[in-house]
């Protein structure tokens, strides 16, 4: 704890576009911080070089030995092995050692885990979590990650992989999922992308009135849902409806798996606000057995959006032993 | 350390009809049993009372100086707070502080929980995951129940709740249970009693032969669809077939919660063999995302059912502190 004040952390947020980084202190806050350009290079290790590159003036102006490692948030990276492995996004196939090649290249402990997971860590250590044990942070993005913390530790499972909480089954037999081949499964409905699927769906089911059938198809996303819905459409509203129940539906399961005390929401679709939040809540109170019922907060996160990545992966370092 | 071959822990299972009692070596050796009737003492006092007066030979025999503790496993049971709370089968109403009044009777350290919980435990201890950090417990029984071990230690979540996965839901919209009010959960299917409901739904829906017609309605149970099922009877294999199915699509949703290293299924259910292991095995790899394919054993349990409950208590015994 002897300098804790002088010392900071490197966080590191790979998306299949963009790398966000940045340098943390113990408090939370980011001194530096910019982004590059995720799949211009062609192997793990350029864009490594080009991470270092970028990230050496902030390391210098603090002093390497003020800065105690780097954690990384990654698609598919395991926390066990520090590898990246066969992330669909990325240009690296296969099974990168990413932790090892950071190391290597700066000379700092390194520790990656999904993006999913480093929220949790985040919101644990910086946000609405704070002082929590038992939590689960669910992000509703493009697709819908989730990070799950029981007894003060995120879940990694045997391998590494646990927390897949977006491609558990919600409806048997339900909507084919684009690219994981599953049927029913939750990001296959409470993603941006399956909101857009669910307003399509219910556009070619009726003639019911609808602001979005000015839209060209193609047109209609989440945004556009989110927009008419604001704009008090009926129809849009009801896909709200239909996805806070979705999703309070799984809520209740996973309660009944790990009993959290809370349940943090994160990302783009949250912006929907109580629209979304109250058949949430709704839902999964319905489906709770008796002794969870009204214990669990669901909350927004606190965190905001922009740093967030950043944050949830730096805070993996103030984790890592020693 | 010391005297370890010397030390034995007393485990107790509490079920609504009968309490089973025992005193464990380490190697998991009984080396003495027995059990008393549960609900024909009007208090909890009572019964500890009779429980103690029945284990005091065998606590004189091997001298109480050698005896690390008493594991309790028991419906409604809450680790962390030492008390039964509600627990429907029982005639101890509100919350019961089980483990003080062992305590206080027998001078012995008292660890509680519930007792599906209590076999994971066991299981990890003598039973089929031996040396395993990560693997699930589902118990199979007139209802359905689960002990879930994360990184070694069970699961109890902020409440000690944690692990209620025969209440999850799996057919949103599906069959009332009995007692929960909830609809489409687990138990509803692949409990003993789910499984009786689900050959009457059968019988009710088609004309189809069976063996089954032969039963008056009321001894329909899931004892009866076994012996059908094993003399070739279709209808009673068809249950098999959807139970399997129900219970394969579930462990797929609990394996992408927390990647478990094995799921090992115990209880009567299990009797049925491959005829609901084949179809658990081929619906839980279709609903599994890709990562998890293909990794997780699915195995009955390995203890001696007769024996398994007072096991399972005891072994919280040897996970104490100190």
């Amino acid at each position: 704890m002897i300098n804790q004040i002088k010392q900071y952390a490197i966080g590191v947020d790979i998306g299949g576009t963009n790398t966000k980084f940045g340098l943390v202190n113990h408090r939370g806050e980011i001194s530096y911080n910019d982004r590059m350009p995720t799949n211009i290079y062609a192997t793990a290790e350029s864009f490594v070089e080009a991470l270092y590159a970028a990230l050496l003036p902030a390391i210098e102006e603090v002093g390497k030995e003020n800065i105690k490692g780097i954690g990384v948030g990654a698609p598919n990276a395991n926390y066990f092995t520090g590898c990246i492995v066969n992330a669909p996004n990325l240009n690296w196939k296969g099974v990168v050692p990413f932790a090892n090649l950071i190391t290597e290249k700066f000379g700092l402990p390194c520790s990656i885990t999904n993006d999913a997971n480093a929220a949790a860590v985040g919101e644990m250590i910086y946000g609405a979590a704070k002082g929590m044990k038992d939590f689960i942070v669910i992000t509703l993005g493009t697709g819908v990650g989730s990070g799950i913390l029981s007894g003060g530790g995120l879940i990694y499972g045997h391998d590494g992989f646990a927390g897949e909480l977006g491609h558990t089954m919600i409806r048997p037999g339900g909507r084919l999922h684009w690219s994981t081949g599953l049927y029913g499964t939750l990001e296959s409905y409470a993603s941006a992308t399956g909101i857009a699927i669910t307003a399509k769906e219910k556009l070619a089911e009726s003639d019911q009135q609808s602001l979005l059938r000015e839209y060209p198809e193609d047109a209609i996303d989440s945004k556009a849902v989110y927009d008419c819905a604001m704009k008090g459409d009926a129809l849009a509203q009801e896909v709200y409806a239909f996805t806070g129940q979705i999703l309070g539906e799984a809520l209740a399961n996973f309660v009944m798996f790990s009993s959290p005390e809370a349940i943090i929401l994160f990302g783009g679709v949250t912006k929907a606000g109580d629209m979304l939040l109250n058949p949430v809540r709704e839902h999964m109170e319905k489906n709770l057995l008796a002794v969870f019922r009204n214990k669990v907060l669901i909350t927004f996160s606190e965190l905001n959006e922009a740093d967030a990545a950043i944050l949830g992966a730096s805070a993996l370092v103030w984790a890592m032993q020693s």
